[in-house]
């Protein structure tokens, strides 16, 4: 039976991966890695020094795929990126069908933590509902970039005894969660920070996390706003891509 | 400057210990302990198990020290665990003071990932703003017992686009909390999610997550509820203690 192993790697730094992701990555015969066309060569370059540095023990084989495009147009959010999965879902079942043998193991490397924000073990569901395809999945679970952010911050994530939601910047940008006064925002391309300059919160900020260029900004969300817009701004400029997250901390309400 | 280190080692399986981890494992010179005077002779030997495997560079000590018991009559959850962490607090403080030397480095080994759920980094902030001991601290993140979780299901935590809660059983036993289809649960003595069996929800369970007692369970919940309370309360019993994380997710609202 083929076998599917979804690797956490961390959020930039490759000291987070755990001895677990080291004993996978030395299991893997063939990394499938999508093509996303994308400038961010820096994070191909970060994932191949991944491999360099810690799968060592035999050799392996890289398969790269093309990413399909997503439609960023459109304002049904959830309905592209359903099509979107579908056809990626097609690519990797193509890839897995043709490259790997029936008794080989496979791997994805997923940043972060895949339980977080990232489609890998959706469209492998989807490609085992398909029913075409047989193969068994193994998730090793990865360093998120909310853990990452929390550790260079020093911070908990919660209140004591209190909830956390984790959100994405366009739900952030609708209004402040209800019943949680401690918010972790994700995927936030529009800075929906800057839509809660009324409220008693604290930003704890972080871009690039775990990497040479890591930024992070904290301080009263009202005072520190302005700074993390320029920031950010700049370090986009510079890099031509940016990765941030932050939580969003108001007293008890 | 006196440094100390939290380090996060992962929900159970000491190969959940990053190279970070590993690295700053290296570097302790004290590992400080609390002994709980507890029944889990198991955590303590996983821990010591962690040590024994990875803290092979140099020379080290480990200091013990007790534990205050907390206030657990009281229904005022949040002051108990205020008043707690203070004394907590007067131990930590006089094991740096008494146990770290001026040059050395300090580690605390937390379960999982530090940023949830977990006081040291409250308790570490609490001394230092005494102003009398001074010392640096820094955050090696873990792999989160949620984080397990969601791996050893092969989920993702959230549904595309939505948000996450992350709360406690004590205040999910108080409603479905709002805004939110996706609920991971943590801290429950109480089985909150048989509250809950009105919901049309999926429950993705897992106790002593990593280790070799690993139990999972997983199906509507209304359907494997009763499974879970008989598994759980046979397990507690066995062991003497137990803990235990879920996912609930309920189809978009
Ligand atoms: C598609 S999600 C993937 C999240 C990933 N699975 C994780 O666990 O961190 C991408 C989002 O994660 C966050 N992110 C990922 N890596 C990051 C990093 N190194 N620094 C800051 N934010 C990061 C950003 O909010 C980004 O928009
Ligand atoms: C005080 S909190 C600490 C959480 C920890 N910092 C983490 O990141 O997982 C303890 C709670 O974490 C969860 N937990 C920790 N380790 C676990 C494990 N190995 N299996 C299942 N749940 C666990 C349980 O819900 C438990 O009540």
């Amino acid at each position: 039976m083929r076998e599917i192993l979804v690797i956490g790697v961390g959020a930039g730094d490759p000291e987070q991966v755990t001895m677990q992701g080291v004993s996978a990555l030395n299991r893997a015969d063939v990394f499938f890695v999508l093509d996303k066309g994308e400038v961010k060569q820096e994070l191909v370059d970060l994932r191949a020094e991944i491999l360099r540095r810690y799968a060592t023990a035999k050799e392996y084989r890289v398969v790269v795929g093309q990413d399909p495009e997503r439609d960023r147009t459109t304002s049904a959010y959830v309905e592209a990126v359903d099509d979107w999965r579908r056809r990626r879902a097609d690519v990797i079942a193509g890839m897995i069908a043709t490259e790997l043998g029936e008794d080989q193991v496979g791997a994805f490397l997923v940043w972060g933590d895949p339980s977080l924000y990232d489609s890998t073990l959706a469209i492998l569901d989807d490609i085992q509902a398909r029913g075409e395809l047989a193969f068994e999945v193994e998730v090793i679970p990865g360093i998120s970039s909310v853990s990452t952010l929390a550790a260079r911050h020093r911070v908990g994530l919660n209140q004591v005894g209190r909830p956390i939601q984790i959100t994405t910047g366009r739900r952030l940008a609708t209004g402040w969660p209800d019943g949680v006064d401690d918010v972790v925002v994700m995927l936030d391309a529009q800075t929906a920070f800057t839509e809660h300059l009324d409220q008693d919160a604290v930003i704890y900020w972080g871009a690039y996390l775990g990497t040479p260029d890591e930024l992070l900004v904290s301080g009263p969300v009202r005072e520190v706003a302005a700074q993390i817009e320029k920031v950010r701004a700049e370090a986009r400029e510079r890099k031509g891509w940016i990765m941030d997250t932050y939580l969003l901390r108001r007293p008890k309400s």
